[in-house]
């Protein structure tokens, strides 16, 4: 059974490893996976975001276990989630947004049963202490409704949409930078018209691409990317330093004729 | 049999894929975790504090693997430490003291069998050529003795302990500056009065909270931190640059009414 | 069966992890090991050197998937290699030239039965969606004839080798630069005359030693190193920084009595 792991951790640090540790000596086949450990401290869009963009490639009954987690200790409290396929582990803050708007069909649970936590619960420190023991119980066939009580007042933030603003342009954001330097939209395919323009920081780009190596080097274009979304690219180049940009910044779709 | 590996080789380059390569050659059945490859380079007291502060978690019978080694190639032994629950690879320069410290029933073997080696042995490598396959010979039923004679006079540095320099003080230090900026320092609870304020480079830090989310944004506060020392935090802010200090910087504990 | 994955996509975005979840929703028992995912973009040479520095030290049967890949999604082919020990599976864009030049006897397969490849191909993301299930299905016993077609006109690129220029010197490179700072050059044992110096940018270094701790702290010398290249090091100090070279710079060997 595969545990995926997505924290603001780092891997420098001995936290990552404290949860496999946590992981392991309750079910020592688990299969443990990192997604990533450099989600930017206390991030948890870029998390949710981060999550949404691959969970769909693991294999059924994968549990994810997600933890940007600043209010770790406080009354916050710690979920459970269950689609038909996956199960996420995480605190209940948001970060797991992106998944209730995929998914039709779930079930939270308020993580509440202390018997499937550590013996010794830190305050500071839920991810080895809380989520790694209950997904790994979980892995080992624990049924859900074992680890707390159905909930549905959980937090969940609005997922910023693309919005028009007028009949020929549509407002949207950046909402993550990859480590190529490309601008993830959060426009999909849908949300494009069948001709238009991009407008960023006053420049405006009218190429689009079906893929990377149709650029000359250094160009800013278009692309649909592999995470279903409207791309900003640039050839063997970074369009986050070209234009200067980060996640939250306004960009433009201009219908053309 | 989990096998944990923590080294200062980073994860740019072959080094750790070297050491994994060797290890599954030897024992394909291997479960191979890192703790972290990001310690400084040579900074084996960091390599002590992490291990220190994970090994722990770890199901029993895990052999973690630890090589943070600027003596390699030359007489510096390699050494295995049995304890009653795991099993330590490394050479032997004082990587292990902490272990050495939390432990009070441990056995220590020089390396010297090379049936248990790679076949060629490098004189700049011994990650892959000796620590990873002796550990994998080990994950498969190897008994200790096997793999050399036991040693008493292994190197064992001093961990620094906090000293009351007065009726009110105590003088200690920052010992480890995790990836939020948290500043960890050798002071347990059991090194604290009831009440007191720390002092570093002359600020004054008053405030001791339970858990993160109580502080302010910003805020310097004093906290009880997961790996059982007092760490100096800022809430969703870095002490580290608030401060502008660093591991070996010194604090002092001062008594209050 | 081990998977070996080199690439570089770095570890912060989802890419990697999306890569893992597809090789283990074909193929659940898998052994997924990371090489790097620090490649610097785009930078198939020292992706070559890094896979060339530690497949050899991996089981029997590994399939190691490298995807560096600026081509994505034109008609680059897709191809895999089959040595008498291993299975490399990569862009056809000279990645795997340093294996070709260390195997005598391989075949080159390109990668062309798209019933091995996942459901939905993207135009920007082959790594998930045609080289991890192309690995995973081989993993599980699918023969590489059934993969694809041999191919003998494969991207290969000439691997630069040290050349004699006078009588007493010989040219040769930095062919990577090691996390540690030190500088490998594409010198092997083989090239080098029985006494010698290098120069490199205009200093002369006559220092050879056969570890690390043989030197002075900051002090440049040779060494043959672990990949079997010639490196100049400086002991617990950064090659790299003291003579500010990069991969690409010349080095010279002069032959002295």
């Amino acid at each position: 059974m595969v545990i995926a792991l997505i924290t603001d951790f780092g891997t420098r640090d001995y936290f990552v490893a404290a949860m496999k540790g946590a992981i392991l000596s309750v079910n020592p086949r688990a299969i443990v996976v990192d997604v990533t450990h450099e989600i930017s401290p206390q991030d948890a869009k870029s998390a949710s975001f981060t999550l949404r963009a691959c969970y769909t490639d693991f294999p059924p009954k994968t549990i994810f276990v997600a933890v940007v987690d600043p209010g770790v200790g406080s009354r916050r409290r710690a979920i459970l989630v269950e689609t038909n396929k996956y199960f996420f582990v995480a605190p209940d803050n948001g970060l797991l947004s992106f998944v209730f708007e995929e998914e039709k069909d779930y079930h939270v649970f308020e993580l509440t049963d202390k018997k499937y936590f550590s013996q010794n619960i830190s305050r500071t420190f839920h991810g080895r202490d809380v989520f790694a023991p209950v997904a790994a119980h979980l892995s080992k066939g624990v049924e859900t409704d074992k680890l707390g009580r159905e909930i549905t007042d959980f937090v969940r933030f609005k997922t910023d949409k693309p919005r028009k603003i007028s009949e020929n342009e549509t407002e949207a954001e950046i909402i993550y930078v990859d480590n190529f330097g490309n601008l993830i939209t959060n426009l999909t395919k849908n949300d494009l018209p069948e001709r238009f323009v991009l407008e960023i920081k006053e420049i405006i780009i009218e190429k689009y691409l079906e893929f990377f190596a149709q650029a000359r080097k250094g160009e800013l274009f278009m692309i649909l990317g592999s995470a279903g979304f409207l791309e900003i690219a640039a050839f063997k180049d970074s369009a986050k330093k070209i234009l200067n940009v980060k996640a939250g910044d306004r960009v433009l779709i201009k219908k053309v004729k």
